[in-house]
């Protein structure tokens, strides 16, 4: 398919070499193979979208930065463990080498270090790329937003954590996206182990994972979301070679899931409690989930062993919402459609910018806007909800021929007022065709001038929803306009 | 340079491989050429102006679209003359070839004609890519805002082409940038004819300019913002081959500039009025004085023969905004920083995409934000204006220690109702410090818990500025901030 583009791109450009088709060259018109345009219904959903999520970062105290969207293509450069094969590289034109930005948190450590900055809470949403097979039906893209919010600083235990999982909790309840659910889990002892050598020590260590496997098996227990134990196990010890004693007792921990009981219980397991990293995760995990209780959000949170985000930086609490749906009237089980945010604490990625390896502690959440998108545009087309997409408050019509001029000296009027207001680009326009622009466009109120108006210095003013007509002295009409369209 | 950077990061990534300083690889720590990151104090400015452009464009009733970051490499073939060069190619990683949009416009008329639309007005603000020479103390970047405002549909003459003009005039007013000079002029019998060999048989056919010289002899007349005409005029005969009779009568139109008596006049002259497309263009350019002078803007609106913006696309009327600044105290003429907006009138692009060639007209204007920004951001620091980087409006704090649990309690509860609240990550606090840290942010009120408070069921409310201290019952605190912050 993308070889075929390809061919078909290559002859159109051979064909538009013999010429001959003056100004009618064929072109292939689409977006690059995992991008769309949004059109204006679209850019509408998703601007409610963003209002909700950049109010929450706001209220969260938050500035925001911004980056290029590329970086240096060694500024990625082992970050991202196997997923580096699905950045985009830049063609090399001459000068530097550079990729297109795989996400959000790369750039922000490095202008971290870069600025020498050690304490900072911001929001970025801003667009990332990912060579990835698109699954644009389930909002996967290769080009989409992500909206982060990240604490960097030297602050006391699971404080940021615990409000990074408030703003997710805050977002996902402001979009009523129905139920979620947010898997909360201190990653450190299951899958960060790559960029933390300590971490290693923990839960694989008692279970019996040979040091070189820490990474393979980590990834297996990854895709515990998407396949069931029993071929888990059975990759970990065919495919990998784990003992079948090793598999068993890692599946005795990541079936388990459950609150601050859970946590008190693997506090008294007598293997886990015996290694030093386990205790100290689990004891981080049981603070984070007396914040969470303070922030009345623990019923919706689950600590669940299963856990294990797949990208490398991660050093300590790693956490992911899910959003999850009702597929049927049938009183089954919900059914996850996806993550929608995610996230986790990297203490050591600054570190790896500085030429002087100085730590920066991070934690940080991503929210994914593109499945939200979906499915809150699914929701609009069902509802038949009519989306405006201006805000225009009035139409500057006439009713008479030859008024373009007036009509044109109204409108600069009202826009100088500070009125969003429009006028038709016609010499002389239909009454009806003017009242039906606005009928299309949800314009509320049309202003219309005539002779006998401009003889009597009044506009007549057209409730387009009612009807109603009422004459309005030139003067007063910014006034009355901004009283009906309640703009003050 | 370029070359050097390259150098060192092949040296760097050798001796990465080579391992050894475990953690602390060296980068160079840097955004790629011409591109910059923004700081939060960046940002809030940068808002600023994005707020001023998006209400004008909202004032006009344009709804809003985004496209990719990248196009397929055939869609930005042929649109841009010369300057294809600059563009950005993304490296061939297997599937289609790919490069980063070199502006909106030719986005957009992808767009158009993919999605058959032949009526629409939009904006769309968004980065573009050119792999220019940067300058960037003057605002000349590679990663560059554009903020586009576009009327495309078949309609009376002049009126959109009006508008558009009229939206540079708001905004650059809006962000009160001093003096400025919107340059306005029917680019098609100057330079437009690249794209429309109708126009190609105007002005410089009048002057006995060869067929074939056409578009070098645009190019010239294009420099004539920055060469004095002698030299142009040297350019024309010597390197490019024009006789000197053929300059020196185009000397004598492109050293023209004023208003409708102008137009009028040349109107009347003896050679332009006999060429039908001269004359279809000095109508229109009549028709556009007209409409400007309805609007209120004719003043700071010159008509200038020596206007030839580059691009290759237009067909018509072409306008650019150039941002005029008092060098010292002495009464000399206003130096020019360069153009912040640039725009014209492009009947044929939409057609290239469309398989039938059908033709949407289209009128548009760009904004530069990054000039603008630069300015602004100088007058910012000359001021010594502090600007705030938050909007938060409380601090949740306490005097004693261990006030942790009751701290975020109440930042909770503050968060739930929408209040913008802060809350230090430390479990003990100094009040002191958390005092400065409202002054060096500027959070303006400070909620104080403590165990006298708590039993009173109040909470201290402090007044940043005024140091004023009242107790709030907690029932009653959301309201009083809210009351306090005015924000209702």
């Amino acid at each position: 398919d993308p070889q075929i583009a390809k061919e078909v791109a290559k002859l159109l450009e051979m064909k538009a070499q013999l010429g001959g088709d003056e100004g009618k060259q064929k072109f292939v018109l689409k977006t690059p193979k995992g991008t769309r345009d949004y059109s204006p219904k679209q850019m509408a959903i998703r601007e409610r979208v963003f209002n909700a999520i950049i109010t929450c970062f706001k209220r969260h105290g938050a500035e925001v930065i911004d980056t290029p969207v590329f970086e240096l293509k060694e500024t990625l450069t082992g970050k991202y463990g196997e997923d580096s094969k699905l950045i985009y590289d830049l063609k090399d034109q001459g000068g530097e080498l550079l990729s297109l930005r795989y996400d959000l948190t790369v750039p922000f450590a490095r202008y971290l270090a870069m600025n020498k900055i050690t304490n900072i809470k911001r929001y970025h949403i801003a667009k990332v790329y990912r060579r990835d097979n698109p699954a644009m039906t389930r909002g996967r893209y290769r080009e989409f937003y992500q909206c982060d919010f990240d604490i960097a600083g030297q602050f006391d235990p699971m404080i940021p954590d615990a409000e990074c999982l408030k703003i997710v909790h805050e977002i996902l309840s402001d979009l009523q996206l129905g139920d979620f659910l947010i898997k909360a889990r201190l990653g450190g002892f299951l899958c960060a182990m790559v960029n933390d050598r300590r971490i290693l020590d923990g839960m694989f260590a008692v279970c019996g994972v040979p040091d070189s496997k820490f990474r393979t098996i980590c990834s297996s227990v990854d895709k515990l979301d998407k396949m069931l134990w029993e071929e888990v196990r059975s990759e970990m010890v065919g495919e990998k070679g784990l003992s079948p004693e090793a598999a068993d007792r890692i599946g005795e921990y990541v079936q388990l899931h459950g609150g601050l009981d859970l946590i008190e219980r693997l506090l008294q397991d007598p293997k886990l409690s015996q290694n030093k990293l386990a205790k100290e995760g689990l004891g981080d995990m049981k603070l984070l989930f007396e914040y969470l209780t303070l922030f009345g959000i623990t019923g919706q949170i689950s600590f669940d062993l299963s856990l294990a985000r797949g990208l490398d930086y991660y050093t300590g609490a790693i956490f992911e919402a899910v959003l999850l749906q009702q597929e049927n009237d049938h009183a089954e089980e919900p059914v996850s459609v996806g993550s929608v945010a995610g996230g986790g604490r990297y203490d050591g990625l600054v570190g790896m910018f500085d030429p002087k390896g100085r730590k920066v502690p991070c934690v940080g959440v991503s929210i994914g806007i593109e499945r939200i998108f979906s499915i809150l545009e699914q929701r609009v087309e069902a509802s038949e909800e009519k989306i405006r997409t201006t805000e225009t408050q009035v139409l500057v019509a006439s009713a008479q021929k030859k008024l373009l001029e007036e009509r044109l000296k109204l409108v600069s009027e009202l826009w100088d007022a500070g009125i969003k207001a429009e006028v038709l680009y016609k010499k002389n326009p239909k009454l009806l065709n003017q009242l039906q622009y606005c009928e299309d466009t949800g314009i509320p109120l049309v202003a219309i001038v005539g002779e006998q108006e401009l003889k009597d210095g009044v506009v007549k003013l057209r409730v387009v929803a009612t009807r109603e007509e009422v004459s309005v002295r030139r003067e007063s009409l910014v006034e009355e306009i901004r009283m009906r369209t309640s703009q003050p």
